[in-house]
């Protein structure tokens, strides 16, 4: 690992934790962190852009990327593929800029695999009764589908204690305190600051 | 482990590298640590109070607690003994304070190998230039003993790479910020949320 290198960070949680505000403040507040694009072979939703919003890229292109390891975690979801590109992300790394994605816990799975390197944070609701009001709050489901995202909550959370570190999205503006937090203490690691120890030692 | 033990923290650093300040301010800002207070055979100075500075305790009383394996790391300067009681220690960490040791490299080896738990720290000057010139500049050294102490620091400099975390003490303020977030890091890993995890999926 190069010390120069960015970190890679994955950041998961169940739907109505939070994560894209989360998300949101931590890009606004350290500019070094950058989110990376997903690739997906679903249909543009007006006013998504390419490059921006998603690649929209077409089944034969994904499979493709897929079947070269250029997808550092894929998924399914309502028979369209989403997936994180490879290239792009080791692109952003090297460069040194940090990159965050956004995934669920199976693609995070997959990083954890591929990536040791990379540090995983999961982001937890304070109490499912929490979640359950942001969700009815937000309005935008049914009383029933609020029941089954509440059932795919707690499988997801049950997969937390294989993330690196469990922050509590209880106020906001804490939970980006806190995963600030983790960056810069990850950076702080001895593995990172070997190159820092050697010159502070050769400089005289 | 148990999760609502607290931490137990080992700073070290190289004489100048400006830890006594950075331990002042710490301790300032963070009201959950506590410092470790050592025992020594040495004869208390004018204004020193036993059980506040440090446990003065004769030879007879550290050699026996070093036999029955109460003292935590220990080392002899200048024909006296330091070492620090692990009883003390202990109560604090149960208590679930944390508890922060400023110890010479060789006392934070012996810790590392006791409590394989605990997080060390190394404060890094930023250059032995700085170093240099922070020494001469507290005025309390001739430029002989000086250049002697700037040979002990790049001696102990070289075992930095031996400690969790390197933090460097250029700015007063960002090195204590840094440590602050070690430690607030290192409260959100894993092993130390599985009961508020388990405590969010039994509460519904």
């Amino acid at each position: 690992m190069s010390e120069d290198k960015g970190l890679l960070i994955v950041l998961s949680g169940p739907s109505g934790a939070g994560k894209d505000t989360v998300l949101k403040q931590l890009i606004n507040k350290n500019e070094n962190l950058k989110l990376s694009i997903s690739a997906t072979t679903r249909q543009p939703r007006s006013g998504e852009v390419h490059g921006k919003d998603y690649y929209f890229i077409s089944e034969n292109e994904f499979m493709d990327m897929v079947s070269k390891d250029n997808m550092l975690e894929y998924a399914k979801y309502c028979n369209n593929y989403y997936g994180t590109p490879v290239m792009q992300v080791n692109e952003m790394l090297a460069s040194g800029k940090d990159v965050i994605l956004e995934i669920e816990v199976e693609g995070g799975a997959q990083i954890r695999n591929k990536c040791p390197e990379s540090v995983s944070i999961f982001v937890l609701p304070p109490s499912l009764e929490v979640l359950s009001s942001r969700l009815h709050g937000r309005g935008l489901d049914s009383s029933e589908v609020i029941e089954q995202r509440l059932v795919v909550a707690k499988n997801e959370i049950k997969s937390a204690d294989k993330y690196d570190y469990v922050v509590i999205n209880d106020s906001l503006d804490k939970c980006v305190e806190d995963i600030l937090c983790i960056i810069s203490a990850e950076k702080m690691k001895v593995k990172r600051m070997k190159k820092i120890i050697d010159e502070v030692l050769s400089n005289e």
